[in-house]
């Protein structure tokens, strides 16, 4: 199946794209069709099914993954696609391989660098906590997305960032003086509560744990009770089931306690201080040299300059 | 031993205190003193210690139970303790009973209405967690206080509390057509991490776990990890680990995440009217009608007027 | 005249409907016609107004109650009403009976309770200012909406919202010794500024004296104005001012003075409780078990979940 | 009886005098003595009680004023008062004269000015307002202060404030085209409440109907009941009510409804600018040029700079 | 060329206009079409270009001013502009006197009245950084806009805004003892950084450096670079570049220091005053008696009532 | 001159010490005495000065230097000072060597790392004006402290401050994709502001310009001046100017505008990070593990745990 990227005028397409923005419209003749988005890992098409039925407003919602027959055309220099039928594709049945990109950084790189992390670690119970956690949550460490995200992102987005927290902790590490150990365990290990929170496989959503508990104190419980079983006895779980807790820095952004150990601090503003540059870094990445960025939500609705040179 | 309500003028006294507050003062003759306030159940007494030395410095610390040898006097009408001898008392040697005010309401009748109340549950996953809870925590349940305390509390706070907020929530429950296994559930468990948070025998503060986690994300862990042994596979936990997440109802309150069912918001009301209704109960109470309390700070600070009839 | 629910396919309807949500389109041949909602008691339909003219942009108007001739026809399986004319109807010639629900309780069985909680006050001076309230106001202490609406509500939300708050206030009283009296003359006074801060008679919407002074600060001086003439001396109509000025809780909620006095605080808790509540019962009453409401603005915009048991 | 500003070393004192700040210490032999701050209305005085008696208790509080019996003597070059005997003034004897200051201008000026304003309005129903209030309230407007104060100030505080609230608004009214009879008005009542939130007479402190209603409740209350009995029909009321209401330009300052007229706007953006210029100038009266202020309260705790030149 | 309140039916039309708001419509056949507002200095006409083109995404952008051809036509008894062709006009060819509405006040008379102002100010540094900022900024003093402004609004609303609180400014003086020197000077000065922050010449937008500094930010530097240059030694630049860091009051308003002097306590409180009373003035000058303004963002969204006589 | 680590008992001492808290206490017969603290770099001691004179009082401000005459002597097993006579230091006399301390790294060391980093930029603009900055605050540089101390710190705190978040910007930079010149100029310069905003020598307070304007703006104001006698023509000093300007992050920090471009919110980042992780090492450094420290007033006054390990 050809993928978006490689469509040419009046081809005939079948295939599974993932429904980005949906917007309905009427017809002069009273009729309504919908004009949505297609998507899928290599890019994005605008395409309208003509004369919608009733059906047709199940199955175009937004963040549905679609199979479709169509037929490609130009409107004023833009390809387009014409939907002739289209179904929604069962989760089951949903061929992930076409959604998600390729990270920029390779999965076997960045498991390799996880690893080293984990072997870089000499207390016993942040060892045993983290291997808990490995066996615990398997696979999903380095298939998950770090955020909702509506539109297909980097698999292994949650692990990225985990891995450039780590990176930054481990030289801040030396100047701050702080527990190389409780740190590395601390950013590995903060927000692996989201494989809890969020439900994909395509489209991440909240699922009903992430909306009534939230990854933190979903992760906080799941580290107290890897201690007891693990019957760990050194103040360590506490330690970290703080850093977690703590990591969002305040009670409005989701901490109800605030960090109160130099480890808990500093795993706290790396998080804020990565968080914040990704979504930057994002903004600017097309933007021309000499103009704004959209606005950007998450950084108080600013938008971003990027200089000249 | 002769507690404080019976002291008589020229008594010799020999007993165990709660050191209340503390102030030290300098004498004609350079030298320091200490004049503290000693306390038992049954009331308070003004009491120096002069020519105070360097260990007395570790001795009169408020919070601290204390063994004295002293003799009373009557200064300005009013009947004072001249401290002779003191030394700190060890945990494990205070005479507890000394210290603890019976509740208004007998212990047996609080624990005759609490274990009808878990009687009365007939879900079976609220049931089990709340058994399994009474046994983990034990009598504790029912003799530990509602809040840090500097001052002997009635013991059984925590338990009055809970009861009283059940007494409303069965009551309410029919009113606005609530789930009354679990509200009444979610009433019985919501402040059981306090158990946790805080530390006795006789003057309550925050443990480590208290101070580093709080009792509310301490208490959705051990429901999850009870959850996890009872091989529960219904909601009910989950909507109960809600409840106790959200009970104190927005994020500057300690709640990370906001009631967002029907039982966990009566229960953050109900929590709210009670904790509100008590500090204003408790501050009337000496007032002569006609006047003002002093400010609660729980209640922003206000001041409450007692009516004249 | 039909009411919606019994209208059939090809019916020709002439009544009177209130008007919802009203959306404008522009028609194939550029000219514009209006989609709108018509609603009565028993349900609403959506409504065509093809050809719009000039006069028809006055008519059209979300909350005017129209009197219209159409003809009602299907699309798309779903019941439509094509309107031929339309025109507003003038408030004296409204049909109020179409447009109101009947409450889930009878007015007679409002009314009764109502009286009964006037008759069960002993202190006179609350009996003789109740008195004059229910003088002043009359029938509209009955007829009142709880708040402003733009959608037909059931008459009497007013009276049901003070007698459920007399009902929680007459169990909390013992729990926590208050004055009956004071608590229920409250519960039954305190809204009633809102006779004069909204007008209707179908949509309520605020009234000139309700956007300049509110209902709370309306409520005080009527209060005042009632024990001046009545020739009060007790302390009982400065308390009762108090509790309805400071019945919303705080300065942001259109209290400026907080609760100051135990029954104050009971009545700013116990409408709080109340309003919320009735909020979320609103909301979830259609939502299917195991789903979420639509997001609550009154609740901080979250949606609330109802389980699936 | 001789004014503090006459006092010599050695004389014998007998007089009333206000009690300002008070401190208690403890002698050499363990006896406890006052120190306090006596004033009148020429100046204040550093005396002592020695050997306090239990009655000596109820005597020595801030605020009352109190008839004295002693002798001046010299300490440190500076006089100092040694009390022998001390008892409370009774309200009704109290004599005002010794503790009022004249204000900078004098009270006939102020009244002149104020009838002037009065005569230049020409809307009937402010006119019928007016007249009511100032029969209402009588002397107390030309004598009372402008907020709560523990020390003597100038009588007739409230006064200038509202005068020179006029003289602004009178020259504003022009440039901004503004309704010249609503806003002098306004500016006259608008604090007209505080006769009834505070009661003196020397020290004023809020009354029971202050703490529990405030100022601006109580004037619209009054308004209302004013133009109740003068039977006014108009908008005036109304306006004049919204603009007491809301003059304190937001909730957190007092007002529950914000300015929605032009004048109200006006004058609550006056009663700032004036209310703030005082506190700046008061507080800078005595600062040496190229020298800070104090930290001013009202002013978000800043100290102001006073300028060298 | 004729003006937009020139037009008549069926005019052949040919000149520059301002585009306003813009939407984006769906002809029947599945082509797409501009409506625009268009506006000069007499008025506004909507206007369609039907068939849009990929150039007109580029040419139909808010703010561009366009040179058009076109035809008026009557459209449901309001005069249209169907436009032909259009192009976006290069800046330095705009013809800004069809752009800008002259001020109701003239050039001239603004003119004699700012230099009276500074003609009367004693103080000499006060002067000569007068006289700099005078050559400085030049004739765009009188030009400037008071605001970004999407539509023409008056030239010169910088200068009636500085002259008006100079009025105010020397009235207040007399009150309140303040420098009026300082207090002029900073009237003059005190947005003057808002034509580095701003840039035209019709549609004022923020400049780059507006946006990344602020207008307040620019001026402190402004008037340190020119006391700097004309080796100014006394105290008066930096109180002036106090009084305009500190002009909008609080940090939140963009003045990173608050006002600390007397004068530029008044400055903010005037700028404050008539930046509101401008804004309201505005609001309600087309609103019938009797009725509310439209809500008004700068003035927390409130919509203001004009009174009915 | 011996230093207060080297005194003994009985020993006769003569110096310049710096006096911290104060307190002034009452003799048994009456007079008065003050209990002070002396620094200085060595350590700290209790004197005392007994029978207080007038002149005393404004010898022993905290914060002055003052020339001592006195006598070492034991009390209670410490070492105490009797002093015999004092006299303020005028500044101009002051040993400035006997009251700081040498930084953690030396001189040299930080000098030599400074220079590294402007050698490493290659951006002409940025090293012109790093080179004008040096020129102008030369030696300031390397001795200014990072904040108003009323201790004696390290010198050269403010030069430790920028190198650090130099270093870590340096790491930073290559993980974000930043620029490099940028960012390591804004965090050599972003402080500098510093050094006119505090003034010493050995107490450092604000200065009237720090107090007026902070040391943000006048940093700002410093750029654009040396950018304009540089006659800088790039973008880079407006660049450098946001990033100072912004580096607090938001206006309740003193920052007016927020981090626009990648470089500004990164420099912010870095700030805050290093600003909180050097109050929580300098607090915990004498904590004991298993205890907490003291509440952090720049933390939200938070008491940081130091782990038992």
């Amino acid at each position: 199946m050809k993928m978006i990227s490689e469509f040419n005028d009046h081809d005939h397409i079948e295939g599974q794209f993932l429904l980005g923005s949906i917007s309905k419209g009427v017809n002069a003749n009273g009729g309504s069709y919908f004009s949505v988005e297609l998507r899928d890992a290599s890019g994005q098409i605008t395409a309208k099914k003509w004369d919608a039925t009733l059906q047709d407003e199940e199955i175009f919602v937004a963040g549905n993954v679609i199979s479709i027959v169509g037929e490609t055309n130009k409107y004023r220099d833009a390809l387009q696609l014409k939907i002739l039928s289209a179904e929604v594709v069962p989760l089951e049945e949903i061929d992930v391989d076409r959604f998600v990109k390729a990270p920029p950084v390779s999965k076997e790189e960045l498991m390799s660098k996880f690893n080293n992390y984990v072997n870089s670690i000499k207390n016993e119970d942040c060892k045993k906590l983290l291997n808990y956690m490995i066996k615990k949550f398997d696979d999903k460490i380095y298939s998950y997305p770090a955020a909702v995200s509506i539109h297909h992102e980097y698999s292994s987005g949650l692990l990225m960032h985990s891995i450039t927290m780590a990176d930054i902790a481990a030289y801040l590490c030396k100047i701050y003086d702080a527990n190389y150990d409780l740190l590395i365990t601390g950013c590995l290990l903060h927000d692996l509560g989201k494989i809890i929170e969020l439900e994909g496989p395509i489209v991440y959503k909240y699922s009903l744990e992430g909306k009534l508990l939230g990854h933190i104190s979903i992760m906080v419980a799941e580290i107290r009770k890897a201690a007891d079983e693990l019957k760990l006895t050194s103040e360590v779980p506490l330690l970290l089931e703080h850093m977690v807790l703590s990591h969002h820095g305040q009670p409005d952004f989701g901490s109800p306690v605030m960090p109160c150990t130099k480890e808990a601090l500093l795993l706290s503003l790396i998080d804020n201080l990565d968080s914040k540059m990704v979504v930057v870094n994002k903004a600017i990445a097309d933007v021309e040299p000499g103009n704004f960025s959209n606005k950007l939500f998450p950084l108080d609705n600013r938008a971003f300059y990027k200089p000249k040179e």
